[in-house]
């Protein structure tokens, strides 16, 4: 069974929420590769790489899924996000272009 | 003795310290203020009104100062801030102009 994620509808975003998932290097690091990646393909939660543990990962992805950067999408077996970037975008200008621009080679 | 705190300088400011300033509506308000200020004119710590103690507020200065948000300037009986707005339009643009539109009147 495929299940999409409910995160907040575009009027809901809060910025407060955003930021506070954006401090975390790590979360700012997947929201950055889907920034720049050059077409909003879904890319598997693991194929992301950092050095921390599985059930860390899973906390990220749900952190950003909450506050409205990221949808994700169960499958069962996997599970794939993508970035929300045209809510981003329309609620928060400027925001992706942002990490966009802090985005190291 | 006048005193002015050494925050980061320009080259070294961090997105992720300023987002993790910002996440805070505490000290998201304190800076969102100073952006939206018609001038940029010095303010005085106490004129910033919130429901937490006076040391949290310390705090948050502290926090907003060591990530180069604002300078703070100790005049011994009091302390003075300012936004670093010229500091931060060149290292983080669209920063400022993003908090300034989440600004509610």
């Amino acid at each position: 069974m495929t299940r999409e994620s409910d995160g907040p509808a575009v009027a809901q975003l809060e910025l407060g929420a955003v930021l506070s998932a954006l401090a975390d290097p790590h979360r700012r690091r997947i929201v950055t590769e889907l920034v720049i990646a050059p077409e909003d393909v879904e890319r598997s939660c693991s194929s992301f790489q950092a050095p921390v543990s599985k059930s860390t990962m899973t906390h990220h992805f749900k952190v950003l899924s909450d506050s409205g950067l990221i949808r994700t999408t169960d499958y069962g077996n996997r599970k794939g996000v993508t970035l929300r970037r045209t809510d981003l975008n329309t609620r928060f200008p400027g925001l992706l272009d942002l990490l966009a621009s802090e985005a190291t080679p």
